[in-house]
């Protein structure tokens, strides 16, 4: 298979992993979460188990499903990373966040990361230490817990009065440095969906790619609220 | 009729119901009130006294008519929920606020019943306490009072000079517990077309959908309005 | 000619009044200047000497040119009022700033008023007293002075260093009230391009529709960054 | 040729300069960078040396193809402006800007710049002295510094704690006369990518129309976030 085939990326169908990431990149562009090539989003389609890449440096608002790079999961080995891809657009280079992508699906078997620059996680990470905390308010319960329904056997979400509580950890120059520290406080806390890079942005996952986008549209908004909140003096953490 | 029937939803009427809740359900993501899933609509088509009420925990802006639930008004009987659909998509669950809305319907001879989790509503129910109010703005004009026109029967609008009152109820873990205190503050305050609930959201409703988008867009823009004068020490209420 | 006939109002052109109106007013409801039916716009079609007004009490964003009304300006006469139109749509009613529209073009010799409720021009009117004033931002330069070109006899715009001062007056329970107001204060200041009514909104008017939306979009910038300026205690007026 | 011709201005490339100053100015209108006519856009065709420039006091968002002006680069002559044109649609002025935009490229070797009113920009000029700055935020690795990658051979970007140093020059009364003070600033700072003008907006230029654009995106990102910074009372530079 050549490293440009377009078989892999070209779908008619728009929930195909390579269609969504270009859809969901414009609607985040329009949210300012991408503004200047910042960002990105990488899915994993469950019954190939290939990952889709958005490139590095490209406009996110522009990006055709051309333009996206392939890994074959199954071949997945850190130390021979050139010979991670089975889609290799031309011209152009992965993102950078692509061993910290890698990383998730690996250690957190989640099947979508996006990563943001929201200036509301990058504002939050100036306002809070160790971790984002807010509670007692209804959107939280759009968020995963770290609670099994013991019918179901399934993780629940938050409940209205439960804390979400997002760490925080310190950004490093390149975003690959990320990585062991993305991977040890993953470890520290399993059930988190996402992490904050301090004066970066935030990383938030989940076990698809519809629950990633509305776990990270319910942070945003809740990040957005609490600076809100903290600038008249109200503590986003009811005692 | 089977119960994944398409006929209850499907028209190339852009009032139809089923399409009225999908296009504004879009619109009300644009305007960031229905981040992540959050918020809902649901609409009594008069004509057949059917409700369409939005499934749950789908991204408001993707949903399709199909996607839709249909209740037979005439069946309503709260004991036997289950036996309430008329139509019940596959792989769906219907929205968490179908108690409240059918509710709604039967309490308030409404309409159409919006539900936002807009962070303004939210941040004014942590600025208020039993009622978000003000005052000589003109857009509380675009709001019913309580008040009726002698000629031609009708409820006419707040005045200029009138104060909006809407009242705010405290929120519970789980949205159908909301019911009662939903009833009980609405009997007690039988003319308000909104209810606020604290750090969750707003519930507007209306005669028709029409006017409960135009008085959910008008309370908002008033909330917004009031926390920015909250914030430049500027009272709601006039003296 | 019938009081519905669609002549006047149907139009492929899209500079043609009635499309603009509505295209217009679909711009300003995304910009949040029209939220709730709030606002309007009005156009004299300079070739016909008809004027185009919005109805009372729709959506703006949905309108569509066969919502509107027409009025033959040669027959102007604010005392028969109800042989105004000649055109009616039925089932609705024309916008309340029907007179005060009117007006403006009447005194003011203009072609185009704007009327929003921008939250932008509701709260600078909490914020200033008889005038809203900025200088030095080069904005300003967008909006016309008093001054005359000597070469070509046109007015001029402002200068970077000069002060824009839009006057402020009191609101009134009914809109056509304010007409009375509005007069007098252009007979006063007979160069303004805008009115702020307090605590409701703004009229902005020009000699042309493309001169009135950019004086509108002009002051509502300035508008907010007045409001930011105050905020972070800057005078809006450079000493 | 006629001054006229659509030939240099029409094409079906969405990548030819004429198309990318439109869709770029309908884009920058939506984020409010340019309202009432503010802001432009100046395009260097690296094929062909031809300079496209928009027209002055048009509506950005509105604005089409056939609406440009075209420079022949070749035949740059400050003192023979009025012979600069090879394309000049008929009632239309070009840019106040186009000195501006001429000394860029001339002096600085760019290939497009771009000039906003953006309020944050406005805003920063009045919170910051001689320069912007800012420190330690992800995004400023969007932008270039200084410094020569030694195997390439092309400047690198700005690293992580890097300060990203804008310089802000004094308004005047007219475009043209901020000529002189820009060549002097960059004569000065020949690294900077952009120079604010104070109460006045920002201009911005890149290697590419590409680069600007992701240049002025990330600019305006970090000047939003500099000035929540400065309202939390935050730094933006880290000691």
């Amino acid at each position: 298979m050549s490293m440009i085939s377009d078989e892999l990326v070209v779908s008619e169908d728009p929930l195909h992993p390579a269609n969504l990431i270009c859809s969901l990149c414009t609607k985040f562009y329009e949210k300012d979460w991408c503004l200047g090539t910042g960002g990105g989003i990488s899915i994993r389609d469950q019954e190939t188990n290939r990952y889709y890449i958005a490139p590095s440096g490209v406009q996110k608002e522009l990006m055709k499903p051309t333009d996206l790079f392939v890994v074959n999961g199954y071949h997945y080995d850190p130390d021979h990373e050139d010979t991670l891809f089975i889609r290799k657009p031309d011209g152009l280079k992965p993102s950078d966040c692509t061993p910290l992508f890698l990383t998730c699906f690996k250690e957190l078997g989640v099947s979508a990361v996006i990563h943001t620059h929201s200036s509301n996680a990058v504002m939050a990470s100036l306002l809070y230490d160790d971790f984002f905390e807010i509670s007692h308010i209804e959107q939280v319960k759009a968020l995963p817990s770290h609670k099994i329904d013991p019918e179901t056997g399934k993780h629940i979400n938050l409940l209205f009065q439960d804390t979400l509580r997002i760490p925080v950890i310190e950004n490093q120059n390149f975003e690959y440095e990320l990585t062991d520290d993305l991977i040890n406080i993953c470890r520290k806390y399993p059930h988190t969906c996402a992490v904050i890079v301090r004066r970066h942005g935030i990383f938030v996952w989940g076990p698809s790619i519809q629950k990633a986008k509305i776990y990270n549209e319910s942070i945003d908004y809740l990040l957005g609220l609490a600076i809100q909140m903290k600038e008249m003096g109200i503590d986003t953490v009811k005692k």
